[in-house]
């Protein structure tokens, strides 16, 4: 249980309110107000419910009062939907009376800048003052279907069935198209929220309310844009892995302004990247549509989660079993053949011409006692995970089969979801399953991307937590570096800083010198074992220039010393500063194989890890993954493990395995070193080279860019 | 206009029957032959039908005959229904009376196996004696929509509406469950045709003649087999190029037997990529579910192909306009800002909170005016290739909306595609639309990916021809080198024959020489240049050891007798055809970018073409691209293009681009040389180098395996 409601006062009374004044309720059919008024008693709410309205002794046929003060009582819930310019006294009055939670569907707030602005946070103000709630302003209302609460506080005309699903929706246009769909589909919705603006209530409120909430199951987002990334993570992390599903559809990508890229990193690291390594690091779903995310909410709420991913297909003609079969591998689902006794059972049971090796065949010819008996026989196979069991109509009418599937499906703890592929009959042969844990599709493809969905649901409960490591570092030192680079009006750090930097924070470095003249710089040479890599020390000119200015493989006085002069002479052209900075001297590390570790902070969501494997696997085939900062041990190792190309790690053509251990390491260094100083907004150390023994693993080069 | 029907008889006794006789038409309501004949009679077949019934004197009213012999007429198309031991006397009763065109929906045949494979033979023999056609056996009828047919000769209860989409099913119940989808959501379908086992009429054939046919706009395929690949790709060429889009599901690819993979190539050529790229050669648009296939039919059956990729998009909510832009961007559509004098015409009719940049957000309280013109505004911007207009219904019903589409898109040649997104009057707005231009879809994935799809066949349509080039080749030399092989019974080209036969075609190789001896070795290293590879000359021992036998970057006495007497050793312990096929002198052709050029014979597809790039390219990333032979000139070019990691031959940090046209004529040529010769099972030329001097690129390694 998290404390995380204890800062703020509860949801319930907007939530789960047992009285609301609806504000603004006008006379004028088809007016806002008067909808959401009627609405709110089409659907039975089980409380009482106050029209308030100045001009009007009654709004549809029940007593109106003219103001919240000369209400007979204090409501839970006050929707508002009077002119903008009220809202805020409007506010006031709720405050003033008792009230603790409010709707404002009024608009004219931020979304239409310039002084709406000021008047959302105005209304904000008060809100926090008095210790309410508020939903919106902007929004078009919330809806909770509970028995007990029986609340349509929305435009939608439609209360869609009961349910455990529960869902916010930043786009109230999209919010009541979805509600539309639910109640088609026979969708069971517990609870909805149109977010508005978000002023108070944010969606991250929302899944810390319905993560502590027994009547939902499911959560449901429809997201544009996130508040507070990392607020986010944590609840929707805790909530995952406790076992309620969250799915989302974040619209967005193309309108993502990707700023102008600096570096890299830069370049590579999206919004719509970050949201996916986001989710992926709190276990939520990503739907691409709508239909996606039905589909597997359907699924969540009616039946169990699978063990595993070896799926079994009943279909009763061929074409159909194909189709799933091939759905199936694509959603990261297995479709073995069936044991030897199983097909034995089922050839005992089913027609001759029936094939039992999976997809099992059942023929067009097949009994509704044939289905439920071949169903019930492969239910019972232990090397099944879960079942989807297919009609196409020919001989049987759709509620027959459906009762079939129920019937076959009694008793067992394993999924069985059901396509039945028709108009004819669907609709009898969905409501016939509607209170049944088998979730009805029409297309093969809905329930094998449904159960995909479970199944990773269920291998993201099972997956190792993966805890944040924290390493014993030198974060003082590492303070004074970057404080010392600001003072200096340095964007870029030098590179000796940058090495020192990585060094503070333990990761290794191959060993450097900084010198100043050509003796010293043989002299160095010479110490770090004789051949050696040179460049400037300055970041600035590091920065600049790609080429050129990086010598490799030097040795013996004569190179390294004319190295030095050719650099002095380059640096003398530019800045005072780049060479005063002097150049650095590297030990050369033969071989290893070459990989990036890079941080780029992003103004959403802080800043955003990236791993790939060098050269040409970053940049012309973008080979990289991405997780946002703080990484754990887990998430380090499925950096690596998620790359097109991490065989060459693991050794390709004979080669030994790298330390890979270390990468894993230097990573959760790195979300360290940039968790800890959030100045440092870009880094890219380029190559990090890998070897097989550990201990020769190190950083060569490291370009960091500060905040100034 | 093709010639390939003069070849077999017509196709419409069978399609465009003016008679029918239903053969087995049984007075048992729920028999096939029985609902066959009432749906014939259901659907208002235009001419007279004949129930044939030795026992019966009437079927559902309709004078029934005893024999086919004692029909008072000749029926264009008989339609079986008798059991299976029947069917040859009656087809040949059929053909005895004249009878051109059979549809036998009996099953038992080549499905079953056994005596059913032989029955199917001889009623084949009999149809091709007689100059019949047949579809079918094992099959769920024809239908034929046409005003002038109006012919229901299927299982299926209900006639789609009229329409020109033409659909051939291979499998009877997805038919039977697609006619089922298209009556539903009013899509409207020319013809269906069951293939059933393809005895006599196969896709081919049917794509031949709706090629042809002016009430067919569209062709829909649903396949689990291909029967005769390189006819398709003729065919479905020519239909495509020409304008007739053919949209296809291809069901079964976790069914595919990759067979045991002997090499590299065949290790990653499987049938479903084979299938991806004939489709992909033929312009034949692959659909993963029946919805979008659906998706994509309806539009190309209402809607114009647009000119460019450019879209705009309506919107009455921002949410919805935000998935449209992100799901058109996901399928290769453009959603750029529209140009300032179309900005300023919205902003003068829409309201004052509009955005108009694209998407344009019309906002709630948008008018059917002003819908109409915004929507007429936006397709007279030239920046505009097409419209995704959608609609939330929050003010208006739907309708109103389309009626408000329809007028605003009258006198435009550009697609516009509509997306009513609720319930709420959804099937009266689809149905206001139905006569128009303005395919409607619920879901703005679908129209995305639709509009998506009528892009790609515009793209298709406007590529080059591309042109399968011959090049000047020895053949016959080709041809000794391989009867050679086959003689001497090797399965696997010796290398100095794989190298011979590359150049017989033209493709040019690294400089070599076979020897016998050390001397021989050192004095043939000289001539090669100095710097030389060494390496057995059998190709059994090149197939069987990846490592060790192969000696790279000899030179100088010492070391090219050293290699030879060393490999010399090693052969020895091999069998004598080894050693007596001696050791290969190659020329060590030093840099160049290594890509790998394959061949594997499939089964169905004879040889599919492979390019990659070369070593850890193919092997840990398999970025890789597959064409069927014969491959064009731009189907080579585009092989290249298509490789993820392409950017490497053009020149990466500074490096000059390769000569690319020799990377393309050497695929072409290769594409001729396994064309010539279908013996040839398996190639690698791995690697072929590639460098920015045409004369070069050369081949330096090949193997061939031969069938035997």
């Amino acid at each position: 249980m998290s404390t995380d409601q204890d800062s703020t006062p509860s949801l319930d009374p907007i939530l789960s309110p047992r009285s609301i004044a609806v504000v603004g309720a006008s006379r004028r059919p088809g007016s806002i107000g008067n909808t959401v008024l009627r609405h709110l008693v089409q659907a039975g709410f089980t409380g009482p419910v106050y029209p308030v309205n100045p001009k009007a002794t009654s709004v549809a046929s029940i007593p109106a009062f003219p103001s919240v003060a000369s209400l007979p009582m204090v409501p839970d819930l006050a929707i508002i939907v009077v002119p903008s310019e009220l809202v805020l006294s409007t506010a006031r009055d709720c405050a003033a009376k008792g009230v603790r939670g409010l709707v404002v569907i009024s608009a004219g707030f931020r979304e239409v800048g310039g002084t709406g602005t000021k008047l959302e946070a105005d209304l904000l103000e008060i809100i926090r003052a008095h210790g309410m709630r508020m939903v919106g302003p902007n929004c078009m209302g919330v809806l909770n279907s509970s028995d007990s609460v029986s609340m349509n506080g929305t435009f939608s005309p439609v209360l869609p069935p009961h349910g455990d699903i529960a869902f916010a929706s930043q786009s109230g246009a999209m919010g009541m198209t979805i509600l539309d769909y639910a109640s088609e589909y026979g969708i069971g919705i517990s609870q909805f929220v149109s977010l508005g603006n978000k002023a108070d209530v944010s969606g991250n409120d929302l899944i810390s309310h319905w993560r502590d909430d027994p009547e939902v199951k499911v959560i449901l987002l429809y997201l544009e844009s996130f508040g507070a990334p990392r607020r986010f993570t944590r609840l929707a992390r805790e909530t995952t892995r406790a076992g309620k599903p969250i799915l989302a559809v974040k619209a967005g990508r193309t309108a993502a302004g990707a700023r102008a890229a600096t570096s890299h990193t830069g370049a590579l690291a999206q919004i719509d990247i970050a949201t996916d390594a986001l989710f992926r690091q709190c276990g939520v779903q990503r739907a691409d549509t709508i239909e996606q995310l039905f589909d597997a909410a359907v699924a969540f709420s009616r039946a169990p989660l699978p063990l595993g991913n070896r799926v079994a297909i009943l279909t009763n003609a061929g074409g159909p079993g194909i189709l799933i079969a091939d759905a199936c591998e694509g959603h990261g689902l297995e479709v073995r053949t069936l044991s030897v006794p199983t097909q034995d059972a089922l050839r005992a049971i089913l027609a001759e011409e029936a094939s039992v090796a999976n997809p099992v065949d059942m023929i067009a010819s097949a009994t509704p006692e044939q289905i439920e008996q071949a169903l019930r026989i492969v239910l019972e196979d232990p090397g099944v995970d879960a079942v989807i069991a297919s009609y196409v109509p020919l001989a049987l009418e759709a509620p027959l089969v459906a009762r079939a599937f129920e019937e076959g499906a009694r008793g067992s703890d394993k999924p069985v979801l059901a396509v039945l592929m028709s108009k004819r009959g669907l609709p009898q042969g969905m409501a016939e399953l509607e209170g049944s844990r088998i979730p009805a599709y029409r297309f093969p493809e809905s329930a094998a991307r449904a159960l995909g969905a479970m199944w990773r649901q269920r291998q993201w409960m099972t997956r190792p937590a993966g805890d944040w490591r924290s390493f014993e570092v030198d974060r003082e030192a590492a303070g004074r570096i970057l404080d010392g680079a600001r003072a200096a009006g340095r964007q870029h750090l030098d590179l000796p800083d940058a090495l020192r930097l990585l060094e503070a924070y333990g990761i290794p470095t191959a060993a450097w010198a900084v010198v100043h003249s050509a003796p010293e710089a043989v002299a160095a040479a010479e110490a770090l074992g004789g051949r050696v890599a040179m460049k400037p020390a300055s970041g600035d000119i590091l920065h600049k220039s790609d080429t050129g200015s990086v010598h490799l493989d030097l040795a013996g006085e004569e190179a390294v010393g004319g190295a030095f002069q050719e650099l002095e002479a380059q640096l003398e052209g530019t800045s005072a500063g780049a060479l005063a900075a002097g150049v650095l001297v590297q030990e050369m590390v033969g071989g290893g194989r070459e990989t990036i570790i890079g941080m780029v902070w992003q103004p959403y969501f802080g800043p955003i890890l990236m791993f790939g494997l060098g050269g040409l696997h970053v940049e012309i085939l973008e080979d990289v993954s991405f997780r946002i900062q703080p990484v754990t041990a887990q998430d380090s190792a499925e950096m690596i493990d998620s790359l097109r190309g991490v065989r060459i790690l693991g050794g390709v053509r004979g080669e030994p395995p790298v330390a890979r251990e270390r990468i894993e390491e230097a990573i959760q260094r790195i979300s360290q070193l940039v968790g800890d100083h959030p100045d440092i907004v870009e880094l890219d150390i380029n190559p990090f080279l890998a070897f097989p023994e550990a201990a020769r693993c190190c950083a060569v080069d490291a370009r960091f860019r500060i905040r100034t």
